[in-house]
């Protein structure tokens, strides 16, 4: 490949793996403040997860970068806000049970169908990656879409608030699709996902648990955008501030 | 003074400043989030009174310590955690209206009289200090007391809620009264305030509010303390993680 490839393959890396590692975060924040212990533990492992998920993508994302400064390190804890791609679903607060279900219900689904399409990359680390992670991905969705069910079909209280959590992040979930130019040229290469090309089972994935659920499709077409370009959420600073924390004040500090 | 001297003065200055810093930090917190813009503008007035003072406290303490690496920026910004001296009340969370108004009344009433003698301070520039800062203390004074009367004698929620933190936050005044070695060190010399003797005064000039707002006094008897030894609660490592953000991200910034 071409240094202009290289980097392009790059950016993508950081754009898939951007989105499981603030997830992941948010997430972690949770742990040992689950409404249960079996939920607590299970989304703890789920964060965990990704966090290992992450950790595939940016060691391949700094071994294609002729910069020894450059590591999963580096990567995860020493960007500035603007250098972050991930879109805004992902950073948004865990706010209550409801949210952070909901939040993770749009996820999962979106990150099922882009792994199952990145097997097939041309890419064999990226499909080798894919293949991994897609065994814990299919185990998130099935947690998730469960607790959509119980939720939505459950009492008015828990039906009212899981449709709320529901109406509030809708409008994250179309940028999970948005195409970059460095997404777009990895694509032409038969490397990245066509996003584009995944929409539609999206919405139809989601719609049936939702309807199962007994819950109401939001209508709304107004849609947020921003963090695939590194433009965040107020949410993001506060984010950073916590998760950097330790090599900010350690520099070069290992476990 | 000796070098010995010195040190405890600069412990000393420490242990005053840090309790307005944090306080300062939590207040800062709430600008733009205020219940009303009046309100909003009064406790980030607040905040940047105490901010004040705390540059006041802070470029003294560099001063008199032989390390140009001191200085009051990197005494704000860049100590750990367990070298902040401040109380707890302090650190605790804004939580609601409430909360954050009784955490002000506990903190100014302690404030006031500990001015009022600081001002007969053997030490010029701490006296100094003290004679600046108490106009701006007596005001915040008169701003919390007025509202725990309001909200007291205010609706039943506004009662309830002002009880409930007022309750909530008692555990932590009599830390405000702890003398560490250093403080004991100042007192014996005369240039630092003897924290027991305003106890007494302390507990009569916020009974009195309390009464009339028809609140009840708390009778726990159960103390939290650790601050001024530098055990802080679970919430101060992300309050440093906010406030240290800039400075740990970009070292050496400058305004």
């Amino acid at each position: 490949m071409s240094t202009g490839q290289l980097e392009d393959l790059h950016k993508y890396l950081l754009g898939i793996a951007d989105n499981s590692l603030i997830l992941g975060q948010r997430l972690g924040e949770l742990c040992g403040h689950g409404p249960s212990l079996e939920t607590d533990i299970a989304l703890t492992n789920i964060s965990l997860d990704l966090f290992g998920q992450v950790r595939s993508y940016f060691q391949y994302a700094a071994q294609i970068i002729a910069d020894d400064k450059v590591t999963e390190d580096s990567l995860a804890f020493l960007r500035i806000e603007r250098e972050y791609r991930n879109v805004l679903l992902v950073e948004q607060p865990n706010t209550d049970f409801g949210y952070t279900i909901a939040r993770q219900f749009f996820f999962d689904a979106f990150h099922f169908l882009f792994l199952k399409e990145l097997e097939n990359s041309k890419d064999e680390t990226l499909a080798a990656i894919a293949k991994k992670s897609i065994k814990e991905v299919s185990y998130h969705w099935r947690f998730s879409s469960d607790w959509i069910k119980r939720l939505g079909d459950g009492t008015q209280e828990s039906h009212d608030r899981i449709q709320e959590a529901v109406n509030d992040l809708w409008m994250y979930t179309d940028e999970l699709f948005h195409q970059t130019d460095a997404d777009k040229e990895m694509i032409a290469q038969g490397i990245g996902v066509d996003t584009l090309a995944i929409k539609k089972s999206y919405y139809k994935m989601i719609t049936e648990v939702l309807e199962e659920a007994t819950l109401a499709i939001p209508e709304s077409k107004y849609w947020h955008k921003g963090g695939k370009q590194g433009i965040h959420s107020e949410h993001m600073g506060y984010i950073l501030s916590d998760m950097q924390y330790m090599q900010r004040t350690y520099p070069n500090m290992e476990w």
